[in-house]
């Protein structure tokens, strides 16, 4: 499997893209297109938000027959919270797109991120999108990848190349996130091409699984933007056979796939606004996967843990505590905990001070890990996240002077 | 019905407090003892924690006769995670004190708040009990409320006077607790006390509704201490009737309960660390009270709509995507929000910016109210919550340098 990070998108077979200023941004990069030159298989994951965006109204709807060409993603407003007109305009960047594309308008995928409750200015969308099609090159995949950012410090892009059959096939993605700590423009959004061929059915299975182990695996506030989407497109024009359900040329295409997801969701991670650091919550020994994820985000999500991770103090006190709160039956006397290499706890109780001293001194890295073992059963369960710094609260706080 | 702010809790017959240094604090009063002459008809509320400390199992076992009549309190040090020594020293806080005041040890409520992890030092516990029994007074009311303490900045006492059956019933309570804010000494210990008399069944019931309407009704960041703890012992010496379920002197009684527990309640709001304003989030119009109360903690518990309230910005966005992450059926385009008197959002739409200036500006104010009509049903909750600020951050990280 070979890794590339830099101008992805388009060495995927095919894959056309741009990215342009359309006035909706001071300055900025403000709309995306994606293009296939031949319809593709698509599959989607959405918010869970009861508040749905209206453009993944649209894109739900559009994507209804499971065939998609384009993709067209402002940034800067949401297009959330605006009821019946904002469905009309997300609608109508669709058409726009399709009848200059020359393709039907139900192969549009539509997708904002932004401000939450301001409509579109419709006009600069349109005239936008003509030029970003007109703006569609081999070597737009950069420009795609940074005109879908909002607050993000850098662009969030990964391709792999695999070799199937004798072939090479490319999965390419880009993101956009940083963190679900800011909220109007918290919104994740993930785009992944790939030049191989799939059933629907396999298209989405292994989308959902992904998915749900990698971006659904990643907290920074516990907020959920209502414009979250992850779309892929599978394009066929690799050249190689339709890949079968459980043929072992899906297993490699999955492990590329997760191995984007992964990198992609992490790096949403590390630009979450006011992280100084990485965090990984492992919560293991438990009756099952859901358990152990119920804890592992109740820890992932603990201000005061996270304020402890920030201040390097060894406080798993505050981790007990998150454990006792996950809603699970637990054995407080079986709860193992560990501080990367340095266990903590046994048995509900602490190992000494020493042990706590070794633990806040591992708290100088970057990367932390902590496990917690209920030594209950043998599922698991792991979450990403960071820590919680002032600097958080002085972004979010969007001082109104 | 007469409010008396200090020096509460001996305002009621029979009652002698004391509150005293055995070690536990640096140069701090830190176990503080009530003591009732007779012994009085008592209830209690305990953490929803599934760890739970040592001192909270031992109460709940020597409160299974529905009688006490002493409580004894330690701030320092939560013997929490603990095992078997934890319960054991648990036990022994209460025989010491049983045996220096002559009653059974199962009269005994014993509490602890601080540091989770690290066991009582329990000579020190012993002769400061010792010392507690002998300071007991009639006076003794401010400084029990002092020693059970930890990084509150103030005293949290208040007592009501009402008149029933043509006699005077005093009902007098003290708290600790700083929020939910801060980890190890995050614990929220109330204690209650009245010359009122009740059978059991109507004081259990009468302590449960008000907790849930009052203490279970504030949140600062969402986490729950292992030690949490609301007690009311009714020791009778009012010299009024027994008062009957159902009696309209219950009901007298349940309003000067609510209002004390209410009252509590909002001084641990305000002395949330960091807070810089009291934010009370009121759901309407749902289908249920639970589905509102669902509601108003996501919002109360969102980091985005804290930030946004202190950051003084009306971010109704950050609002109306923590609705719709409550879990509970909405319709995304009846909802109504309100910032104090300004109305933002009428049908999930926004009313213009004109309002939201007007709202921003409003946000200056200490006391902030944010009205959400869900348009569906009568129901509603209401919930009190805190802003979140940089300063939270820098007291919770607890630096190790």
């Amino acid at each position: 499997m070979k890794i590339i990070e830099k101008g992805t998108l388009t060495l995927v077979r095919g894959i056309k893209a741009s990215g342009i200023h359309c006035g909706l941004k001071t300055g900025k990069k403000d709309l995306a297109l994606i293009f296939s030159e031949s319809p593709a298989t698509a599959a989607g994951v959405y918010t869970r938000n009861k508040i749905v965006a209206a453009p993944v109204l649209v894109t739900k709807e559009n994507l209804s027959g499971y065939r998609a060409q384009a993709i067209i993603i402002n940034s800067g407003i949401a297009n959330s919270a605006t009821g019946k007109k904002g469905i009309e305009d997300a609608r109508r960047m669709a058409s726009v797109t399709a009848n200059a594309l020359n393709i039907p308008p139900e192969y549009v995928i539509v997708a904002s991120t932004g401000r939450i409750g301001n409509f579109l200015p419709m006009e600069k969308i349109s005239s936008g999108i003509s030029l970003a099609v007109n703006s569609l090159s081999e070597k737009g995949g950069d420009s795609a990848a940074e005109a879908i950012l909002t607050t993000d410090t850098f662009s969030k892009t990964i391709a792999v190349q695999l070799d199937i059959s004798g072939l090479t096939v490319t999965l390419a993605g880009m993101a956009k996130g940083a963190g679900m700590i800011r909220p109007d423009m918290a919104t994740m959004l993930a785009f992944l091409v790939t030049d191989a061929s799939f059933d629907v059915i396999t298209l989405r299975s292994m989308l959902s699984n992904a998915v749900e182990k990698t971006f659904n695996r990643i907290t920074v506030d516990g907020d959920t933007s209502t414009n979250d989407m992850v779309i892929i497109m599978a394009n066929t024009l690799s050249g190689i056979p339709s890949i079968m359900q459980g043929s072992s040329e899906m297993f490699k295409f999955v492990e590329a796939l997760e191995y984007v997801c992964h990198e992609l969701a992490l790096m949403i991670v590390r630009d979450g606004e006011g992280a100084t650091k990485q965090v990984n919550i492992r919560v293991i020994g438990a009756h099952t996967q859901k358990e152990a994820a119920r804890i592992a985000f109740r820890i992932a999500e603990s201000p005061l843990v996270k304020t402890s991770i920030y201040g390097r103090s060894c406080n798993w006190g505050r981790v007990i505590a998150a454990v006792g709160m996950g809603g699970v039956p637990i054995d407080p006397e079986k709860i193992d905990i560990n501080y990367g290499p340095y266990q903590v706890v046994q048995n509900g109780m602490s190992l000494g001070q020493e042990r706590e001293n070794e633990a806040a001194d591992y708290l100088r890295s970057k990367q932390i890990n902590i496990i917690v073992n209920l030594n209950l059963g043998k599922e698991e369960s792991s979450v990403w996240t960071t820590d919680l710094s002032p600097e958080y609260i002085h972004i979010n706080a969007d001082y109104i002077t």
